[in-house]
């Protein structure tokens, strides 16, 4: 495994590999990786003859006040975990070697990032689709791959794809979970022992949103009401959203109708957690 | 030389050029070719060894009441012209096959948009990166190239592709005139005959405001106030803006210091014509 810390290295890397004729998948992650980041580079080293892992920590997706400092960044046991899933290169540039002079030029999809998480982070995605922008015009990409716990992130990464005819297929990897059901994040990181249990209740909230839903309930302010219910169970836990969208256009429905997007936004601690099911319904 | 109409068709034929080996060249218009597009074709045709032109009139960069509509469209002369000139394959997309569906996103670059053209064309630039960055990635281009008469797009399409990483080189030819010295535009078309006699008074001001600085005057708003005064001879010409701005961050200038743009907007009869010099000057 190579480990790339320039721009012109990944090229000249990828561009041999591409020359040898093989096909390129790309892993996009902020470090600290853990068993969700495993799944998406092990669906890559599948799909894919190369695969690069990149380790950034983007500074341009944190708003003010955001865990930006405290993110955390265990680099050696990250290269240990991308050696060991048979990861062909390792790009984990500097801050100065991805945005060397003050960043003027930003790509921004609208509408679908402006509910859920672009409520109360409205900075977020524009740094989240700049970034994945910079990384597939430098290490071009046949695919690249994104986890469906970040389920807003990836809907407008596609979007993002589709509308600027980037030459790339994004993959969605199912959500990687704890046994308590609790879904794998670097921002678990964060939690006592405690607040880890009292966490798992995000997923317990969704699902029994789920038996709900297959039980025929279809009025999306019930739904909410008994997940925001649910999740209020454990006292410490502050719910920052909870809704139901259609899991395309991320639009709020009164209605459940066709494939639909729970999603949940929660704080416990220092940790903000996101969760989230998608659901075919009838209608 | 080869016509396509769709996406696939392009990638398809540049995919093999690029396989032979060759280097391939872009050169982005909106046809109603002139010999301002047939320099670019030259600069492209003597560096590269397969020349795309793209022929696509982008909506995104026309506001509300300019001349979408009246924009002219002599596809068969524009396709004679290409051939002629040693075109590889022509890009002409319909309006569907570029936006497919509602565009939600977009390339943008502050900062450099707000001057000059930005301030009467509010949504114009986001308009040309959005395209530029579409053209980029359908054709995927070694080089591309643009016309200094354009230069505040040049120097926005230059600063996207280096914050975007993207994999590919900015060439800036220089400003083609007609004997008058009028800079040869598409939008000369609208111009009658004596309009455009008139019209060839902006070169002779941006001269005028040339051997002023040559001459060691350094104050912009005296500059720019004889640019004014020769532009004004012609009373049919209504002036947008005379600025003179730092010709990298196009930023206005009190004093003239280091490589200076002076750029010129005015409407003559259906036209809005630009044009611009570049001086190295002292401080």
């Amino acid at each position: 495994m190579e480990v790339a810390e320039t721009i012109a290295q990944v090229r000249s890397l990828v561009g041999a590999a591409r020359g040898r004729g093989k096909k390129v998948g790309l892993v996009p992650t902020m470090g600290a990786l853990h068993t969700g980041h495993v799944s998406l580079i092990e669906a890559a080293v599948n799909d894919c003859d190369f695969v690069v892992v990149s380790i950034f920590v983007n500074p341009t997706q944190f708003g003010p006040g955001e865990d930006l400092e405290a993110y955390p960044k265990p680099f050696e046991a990250d290269l240990e975990i991308c050696a060991k899933a048979g990861v062909d290169l390792v790009f984990a540039p500097a801050p100065e070697q991805m945005y060397p002079a003050q960043n003027l030029a930003w790509v921004t999809v609208e509408r679908l990032t402006e509910p859920l998480c672009g409520r109360g982070r409205p900075i977020h995605f524009r740094g989240v689709t700049t970034v994945c922008t910079k990384l597939f015009n430098i290490v071009g990409p046949d695919v690249a791959y994104f986890g469906q716990k970040d389920a807003q992130q990836a809907t407008v990464v596609k979007r993002m794809v589709a509308d600027l005819n980037m030459p790339l297929e994004i993959v969605v990897c199912p959500t990687v979970r704890e046994p308590s059901g609790l879904a794998v994040s670097s921002r678990n990181q964060y939690l006592s022992d405690r607040q880890r249990e009292e966490a798992a209740n995000i997923h317990k909230s969704l699902e029994e949103c789920r038996r709900l839903i297959e039980a025929g309930e279809t009025q999306a302010a019930r739904i909410i009401a008994k997940v925001r219910a649910k999740l209020q169970e454990v006292p410490s836990m502050e719910i920052e959203y909870v809704d139901v969208v259609d899991a395309e256009t991320l639009e709020s429905l009164e209605k459940v109708s066709g494939r639909v997007l729970v999603a949940v936004a929660v704080r416990i601690g220092a940790a903000r957690l996101i969760d989230n099911i998608v659901l075919e319904t009838g209608g």
